[in-house]
């Protein structure tokens, strides 16, 4: 075994130990780790920027894109902005210790549940540093050690933070080891913190598809994965097409950049040559590419002010994170169906509709994280949906699916009060 | 691509397609489908008993064991049993629908979540043909479809079976493909089968820790792993001993060939002398092997008409499932907890006490599926717990924890009823 290794497997076992005591440790000293995190990012801001900038500088050596040096790089204002949502985690209610479904048996057995954190948690994540404060406060908050894993590109800014972090948590009286940080970047490490699932119980992957995926398969212990969101909004032959315009605008144009963004509009025929024109000439407002099917670009076509391209099949089921959407007008409510069961990837889809039927059939029969009626898919967010924060957005079905606040990073145990029962 | 494959893929496809309809299929046709299953597998008992047997002369030839033939083994009253069995799920209430957590937030978007199927659900599992019957009929009343894959050594049985049940769900409406069962052997196909996430959402395995561990390790998609159960009786200082003869006799004796059977007894010193030569007096009624450490053996062994063995270091942690159970005194509760935390496998932990402040700590710092106090672990069961059912006891803590009923098969999506929201 390398040295690395046996660090690895060091700290993993410290994260254990350490969870057992997280388990039950009161809100006051969590709340208190996360205020002395929250002043601690301020008060060292000068070594984290220190280290933030020889992030900066061998990215820039390296030749990385623009828009990754801009999710790296950190400045002043940002450090304050990353300490004020630390310090909205600690005003939020603690999820663990909450007991419910308790109820007595026909023997006299008192049965429930009371929430408890999930124990270990593993984050592997790629270039922002902020996710190495965000992902350990709401851990930390619901009572979880955490492991971190960043990615090489932003190795000092996370080592500086992480140090920043552990001083705060033990100051408050937290456990060692309740925030371990992985501080090599050999990627091999990657592979056996996945088979370490003695001691991590649940890994968080947070990046590109790529990350994701490979997370997926290679690990030994619970993920869960999401953040890919193919997003489509249907305009359904009976939609208000003000609303409809002014929601296909906010869900593409919003923030292109993020998973709850439009990627697909599929529009009714029988109401595509009224909207398509309208809602067009909004998005142009925004320099929106629009990738058409044959007949949307045949609607289209006479306005030469717009950004107008013919959709190639590779554009149904593209996640674009940019100023680009496609465009395909269908037949029916059905069609409109079956494109997004096929295309979609189980994130947001929406509807646009004045139909009852129409829009109870979508919500039915949908099977997305998130249904809308009416509205836009914007809203996919833990803020929005009243959670106080997220974790992320999950695609899979099982343990949490949307948004992940603090009580998606915890578990149950049942707890059986008796006096003197045996069963028969 | 191999036939086998191509007929895997196959299936694969056809439960994914049949769990959308599924998704949003009338309470009434789950149940005209279950009720259907009863009354045929008793219908055509000639068909299946006659496959049984072929499965056990071909045990019987290849040298299975007593107890694996006699797990095999289907008879009339067995089958008349499963049937009851499934007509218990009928009458269970529909998990799925169920919405909850709506609430109308201030921009005016009302926003919930309702209860809906996983989608496919994959089970592998070992030698008794009845788990065909029960994860079959549990996924269907939960809206999900399955595929099956069984063991070899009921492959006769289980291919009569499945025939059955898909014919009883066909009559009844349900879709072609709600289940799907894998009618070759070749162990290949179950590593293709971990392999297809984009069809199947949940992997339930049932069988031995081999065949749990091995699935765990190589599915892509989230599997719920459970069933291994090192379950530890801690009589502490203050117990009750008439109480605490009764549990350990219980838990220990009432049936020792399953998870939540006890494995070990840890006796506080300060009782020990006194509680000792009484629970193995009663244990001894039932022949049961005492694997003694030094203390224990001490006490217990001028009584010659008992089964006392020295205890070995592996029989500290080992899952016994016979008329076996380890004896430790221990010095204090401290020292209970972290020998439970060291060799428990997460299963059900009991405490046996008098005293307030011990029962609290046991059930706030065991960290197990459930947690009792002054009961038998026999009880760590879906119908115990009033769920009605169970598909099996999960040991992991996502998802599901502990006896997973019908609810525990559902996901959720959230349901956003917007007028025109756009996000500012």
């Amino acid at each position: 075994m390398t040295k690395a290794s046996e660090e690895l497997k060091a700290k993993g076992k410290a994260a254990k130990e350490a969870s057992r005591r997280m388990a039950y440790l009161g809100t006051d000293i969590k709340n208190k780790a996360l205020l002395n995190i929250a002043e601690d990012i301020l008060k060292n801001k000068g070594e984290i920027l220190a280290a933030n900038k020889m992030d900066y500088e061998e990215g820039e050596k390296t030749g990385l894109s623009a828009a990754l040096l801009d999710r790296l790089m950190l400045n002043e204002s940002r450090l304050t902005a990353i300490a004020g949502d630390v310090r909205a985690v600690a005003s939020l209610p603690d999820p663990v210790g909450e007991v419910y479904d308790m109820r007595t048996m026909p023997n006299g057995l008192v049965i429930g549940k009371r929430r408890v954190p999930i124990g270990v948690i593993g984050a592997i994540y790629e270039s922002r540093p902020n996710v190495t404060v965000d992902i350990t406060v709401l851990c930390l908050k619901s009572g979880n050690a955490v492991i971190l894993r960043g990615g090489k590109e932003t190795i000092h800014s996370n080592t500086a933070i992480t140090k920043v972090i552990q001083e705060a948590c033990h100051r408050a009286g937290m456990p060692e080891g309740a925030v371990e940080f992985i501080d090599n970047t050999d990627r091999t490490l990657v592979d056996e913190m996945l088979k370490m699932n003695d001691v991590i119980d649940l890994i968080i992957p947070r990046g590109g598809a790529g990350l994701i995926k490979s997370v997926a398969e290679k690990a030994t212990m619970p993920v869960v994965t999401g953040g890919i969101g193919v997003c489509h909004t249907y305009v359904d032959r009976s939609a208000d097409i003000q609303k409809a315009v002014a929601i296909v605008y906010n869900a593409k144009v919003q923030r292109p950049t993020v998973c709850n963004a439009l990627d697909s509009v599929l529009v009714h025929a029988g109401i595509a040559k009224e909207f398509l024109p309208k809602m067009a000439a909004e998005l142009n407002k925004a320099k929106v590419e629009l990738h058409c099917d044959e007949r949307s670009f045949a609607i289209l076509k006479a306005d030469k002010s717009l950004k107008l391209v013919p959709a190639v099949a590779g554009d149904w089921g593209k996640e674009f994170l940019a100023l680009v959407a496609a465009i395909k007008v269908v037949d029916s409510l059905d069609e409109a169906l079956k494109h997004i069961e096929k295309y979609g990837s189980g994130h947001s889809e929406a509807i646009i509709t004045e139909d009852y039927a129409s829009a109870m059939r979508f919500l039915n029969e949908v099977d997305a994280a998130c249904v809308y009626v009416n509205a836009s898919t914007r809203f996919t967010d833990g803020g929005q949906f009243g959670l106080g924060a997220e974790v992320g957005i999950s695609t899979q079905k099982l343990h949490a699916r949307g948004p992940m606040g603090l009580k998606e990073l915890t578990s149950y145990k049942w707890l059986i009060f008796g006096s003197g029962q045996v069963r028969p």
